[in-house]
């Protein structure tokens, strides 16, 4: 008989990587049992400071992670790391790719890595990416990472509602206009000038100093700092560490982590509503009833709301 | 009295560009007449040939869009474009940045150009983008060029559902590795190596052929070309409009036309389900009802999923 979720929850609990990595993959595939175990992760969810990094695709987002994992550890934390790589709508995995540098944690037992497929349905970042993290928390990681390409809105979105959100830039790469352009300069708490050792990266910071504004929580004020790494060889990394403590201070005080957690959580209710939805219209006359109005709608029969309204109707919503 | 959707609908089939532009913006911004706006113009869509542009940032996308209109329109088509730009989620619009070398097809009335924000709720690209093409369609558009970059996941999805998707990359950049994290090897009927006159384009040309797999449809094989292009000087471009072509011939005879239109149209009502029953959600005692269910979430109270099931109760679904 395999485990119940309650007995895998406490399992992971414990700390045993299995448990944690099998209920990671329970919530990310919507099994069956996905109720049962967020009613038994919530009680022992909400601890962990969960960080956002994001940027564009070559500046070492994968490096400085790693980087950052070391630190961490170093500090005594336990970290969980969640790394979403966009994956093929096709062949339905993540591939590794670099996560194989993460190699170096794989014999810690106080990192978890997961890397999360972005595959499947509409909405499926938002609704899988929270449900992984609650496993993280709740197994007791005292930081989760969560890893992603800063480019598509739905990657933004999740990132910006981290308790600290990490931008990481390259020279020359990041320049204002691209990282305008992605949404990023918007959602960063704590930005890094990663490779710093290249040329332009000193002006790469000046540029993020003067495009950036101040954040702003009951009456206290966040300046979201410039740091400049070259994680590939763990400079800079400590005071990334300390700039993310310092933020999780500030976001405390001004209620700032307050406001995230709660806008995390009415997302996810919602995402879940929406979720829920979705799987009653698709079983909808025996799973063929998308179908059927589709072929009404390419007939001309039926335009798209009036398809959506029957198909609504006839999953009793 | 602002005029009906009908006659909106009227004015855009005769080619009037301030008709077509309200009504993307009113189909964009889900304004009240959506549903109207819709009906009139569904009876008129289902001709123009749908091409996706996908790529990287910086492999030329916009420079290679430009170039394609240009050639479209010395053939003596009428040409749409939908750029689906990454925006902030905050400031709430479409950068301009590089949709600015659209500005020579500014006086051709053959040729429409919209950025379109992906900002907003869940799905928000899956949701506007079918919408506003059925608007540049029904306007008389022989093609409707959608450019989106190529990473992330709803991206992916909706360029991989166009008639044919061109996917662009350069030399060095466009490496295996990286298109094959993005997701856009499987979906690329057409394969583009821009700025070929740069150091490694053979080599990247090689490898792209020797990663690629038929497609199969009906019996048909589908080989997707790679192609070789130097956009800013457009080189290489009417190649690609060839092999447009010949795409679409082939998807006509194969059935992939009709199986991705039918797919197209699953998912907007699909989309169109959920979001139907997203603004219910939000209208629940006059549009507290999530923040009342968030609130019992954070307090311990409810699990999420208990939560939304309450919000769906009284959503009337």
């Amino acid at each position: 008989m395999p485990p119940s979720p309650q007995e895998l929850v406490d399992r992971a609990r414990a700390g045993e990587p299995v448990a944690v990595a099998r209920l990671i993959s329970m919530v990310e595939n919507a099994g069956p049992q996905l109720r049962e175990i967020s009613a038994a992760l919530s009680p022992h969810a909400g601890r962990a400071h969960v960080v956002g990094l994001t940027g564009s695709p070559g500046v070492g987002k994968s490096t400085s992670t790693s980087a950052l994992v070391s630190e961490l550890r170093a500090r005594g934390r336990t970290v969980g790391v969640l790394a979403v790589d966009p994956s093929s709508p096709f062949s339905g995995g993540a591939l590794l790719g670099d996560r194989v540098r993460m190699g170096e944690h794989a014999d810690d037992d106080g990192v978890f890595i997961r890397s999360m497929a972005t595959r499947g349905h509409l909405g499926g970042l938002s609704w899988a990416t929270p449900q992984a993290l609650r496993v993280l928390d709740a197994a007791g990681c005292d930081v989760v990472l969560i890893e992603t390409v800063g480019v598509g809105q739905s990657e933004v979105e999740i990132v910006g509602l981290a308790d600290s959100t990490v931008v990481l830039l390259a020279p020359g790469m990041g320049d204002g206009v691209q990282a305008a352009k992605a949404g990023i300069l918007e959602i960063g708490d704590i930005f890094v000038v990663n490779k710093a050792d290249r040329d332009g990266a000193r002006r790469t910071v000046r540029e993020l100093r003067n495009m950036l504004t101040l954040r702003e929580g009951d009456g206290e004020v966040w300046e979201p700092p410039v740091l400049s790494t070259v994680a590939a060889r763990c400079e800079g990394i400590d005071a990334l560490a300390d700039a993310l403590d310092e933020h999780r201070a500030w976001s405390e005080r001004s209620g700032e982590r307050e406001r995230r957690r709660r806008e995390r959580s009415r997302r996810e209710i919602e995402a879940i509503g929406m979720e829920q939805v979705r799987a009653r219209m698709a079983q909808v006359r025996g799973g063929d009833g998308l179908n059927a109005v589709t072929e009404r709608v390419l007939a001309g029969e039926l335009d798209p709301w009036a398809a959506a309204d029957t198909l609504l109707a006839d999953a009793g919503g």
